[in-house]
């Protein structure tokens, strides 16, 4: 009995497509993980992602979610599930990368981060067992350890040194998270839970250690030493290179587990994502499609476009002319502009849709390219095209 | 053959429950018109609108599509309907309340108005002929009159004076909007119209003369004397006192033509809704559900309640436990109040919502009451629930 159960449906090279059953729904991968940072999708109603795009996992923000409203007022409620009535599965972060994200006056010390709200300049603490707590309030499906995230050009000393404390905020996490489950502290917990599971939180590890290949490996052993449901590489696509990414992704995915998901962190663009798979990772969350979508851009599978340019002025054709989503199949570029123009909401609900159910659709496709043990001419294909900007409509 | 059919189902006192066959829908009266001032409905999708509200007309603003993205661009993409794919009716106002009331730099003469446009100074100028002439390249289904609109306050010179000019444009309108007709001006004409239907613009006219008995009795003979396909009460809700606006109502509603659509424009709350239709009128149009759903406001059948209050930060209960809107249906106001507190979009969204399905399904209690044959008992009662505060849930 365990909480979640991981099965390669097929694998083509190192690129795999697999199924992740939860205690709340069975997630095909590759999968990409829509950012309900606030417990709510920015500008799209849960019921497009589950009758329209099928969506079977979201991602929220502990960080956000422990400030406002607080994780006392979501356990009272219910925990995260039943306040904000997404049914399917829930992973949590730690909190760990907004705390080093969002806040420059932090103090870091064995024990955890002291900081203040970027809300209200309130003092706050988190540590690995209060994430822990916390995550058990929410009651999400995947836990993420709490772990330090260091800057994209670390050197090598700094990096050491981090990667040591986020081993042992690992081993703490995973202790607290343990004893957290045994208390029932979860309000998650699914009694009926599917066959072969039992019903708890799963917990998944992170790898730290910046572009540096011996550290990412030292950190990945520890990890796996410590033993999780799934392992993330985190502290990617946090102002790196391209090239560092790309070679990090390179050197350390396939060398992670294969029989747990492997879960890129924060990342990220369609070719990211594509090149990601290639190397055999899983799983990835981004804010880009609802962030660019409030801001105008589209993500299309001929590249990305700005609604705003005045070439779309009396451009009827959808965002993206091979899209089957429902803002394609209905709105025309001059409407949507139109909208973004004139500062209606509307404009930024129907981009967001659209680049949900874009990134979701593309990893259907690369899912069923795997299966049919063709990613690599799927993969070439698919970034020509996202290359291709002179089709892009203007 | 006519542009529009108007049939009195039942009345009930001077209450009417009716239908309006027009080119694109039938509408069952009494009816409240969402407002897409910019041709959308702020946060809320077309698609709520016609599978869940079942919404059969909306109302779209002259003065901002003329300024943005204007007639031209509207004309070569089709018209409105095709431009906002809503294909149900739309009512089109004739630009002259906004050009009045957003435009305090505006020059007035016989030939009509000269402004500066709230978006960015430029000059522009506005004619019964030229209001028309949007209208047409618009397509709308129902076509108001181009009025002026006197304050509230208006004294009995300053109003006939009004008056009179109003009355001139009237009979220019109808005159330019006939020949636009004929001169197939109109991008929404329907070649294949219902039975009995021209599939043309229909026009109404509108009624002025402030709070002046004498003065909205002569307006009334006036705008009857030239003849349209349904007849607006203008000039209320403009910062005149609940008196005035009842005296008047309670004065010509029911002097209006009974074979014609009564249209109260501007108009309003849900207690001057039920109040005008015990008056005899049909139809409806106000911001308010949406605009108040953006500043958190919501309208439930024990009166309105605004989720900034603390007093929602656990309250499981939907905003209207009465309402069976799919927001009402599964979100709580403890969640909504979340998402309003943390500025979340999706908070603007649902209660928008909900106060659109609101008013919407208010008009069918109302209409249902009024075949019943026990509309003022309906009435008093929605009236006394309405001001229940005491149970609004705080």
């Amino acid at each position: 009995m365990r909480p979640l159960r991981w099965n390669i449906d097929a694998a083509d090279g190192r690129a795999r497509a697999g199924t992740i059953a939860t205690r709340r729904s069975e997630i095909e991968t590759p999968v990409f993980m829509p950012v309900g940072t606030q417990g709510a999708i920015k500008g799209v109603r849960f019921e497009w992602l589950e009758q329209e795009m099928d969506a079977r996992i979201v991602l929220a923000n502990t960080y956000h979610l422990f400030l406002r409203p607080g994780p006392e007022t979501i356990r009272e409620l219910g925990g995260l599930h039943r306040f904000n009535t997404w049914g399917r599965a829930i992973l949590t972060d730690s909190g760990g990368f907004q705390v080093f994200s969002l806040n420059d006056l932090r103090r870091l010390t064995e024990e955890g981060v002291e900081f203040r709200s970027h809300l209200d300049g309130s003092k706050h603490f988190l540590s690995p067992e209060i994430s822990m707590e916390i995550q058990a309030a929410l009651g999400s499906d995947i836990v993420m350890v709490f772990d330090e995230c260091p800057p994209g050009d670390a050197g090598h000393e700094a990096t050491r040194t981090s990667l040591e404390l986020t081993a042992r905020w690992a081993a703490r996490s995973r202790q607290c998270f343990d004893e957290l489950q045994d208390s029932g502290s979860d309000t998650g917990r699914i009694e009926n839970a599917p066959e072969g599971l039992d019903g708890r939180q799963a917990l998944f590890g992170i790898i730290q250690g910046a572009g540096h290949f011996d550290l990412r490996s030292e950190s990945l052993e520890r990890t796996v030493a410590i033993g999780f449901d799934g392992y993330a590489i985190g502290g990617l696509s946090v102002g790196e290179s391209k090239e560092v990414m790309y070679g990090v992704l390179d050197h350390i995915a396939h060398q992670m587990p294969a029989d747990a998901p492997r879960y890129l962190m924060g990342v990220g663009t369609p070719e990211d994502m594509i090149t990601a798979i290639g190397h055999g990772v899983d799983m990835f969350d981004c804010v880009i499609p609802t962030r660019n979508g409030r801001t105008g851009g589209a993500f299309t599978s001929r590249g990305k476009l700005n609604i705003r340019n005045a070439a779309y002025a009396r451009d009827e054709r959808p965002l993206d002319p091979d899209c089957t989503c429902s803002v394609c199949r209905r709105y025309s570029r001059a409407y949507i502009r139109h909208l973004y123009q004139a500062g209606e909401m509307n404009a930024a609900t129907f981009i967001s849709h659209h680049n949900l159910a874009f990134f979701i659709a593309l990893m259907r496709e690369a899912r069923r390219a795997i299966i049919d043990g063709r990613y690599n001419e799927f993969a070439a294909a698919a970034l020509a095209k996202l290359g291709d900007e002179s089709a892009s409509g203007v």
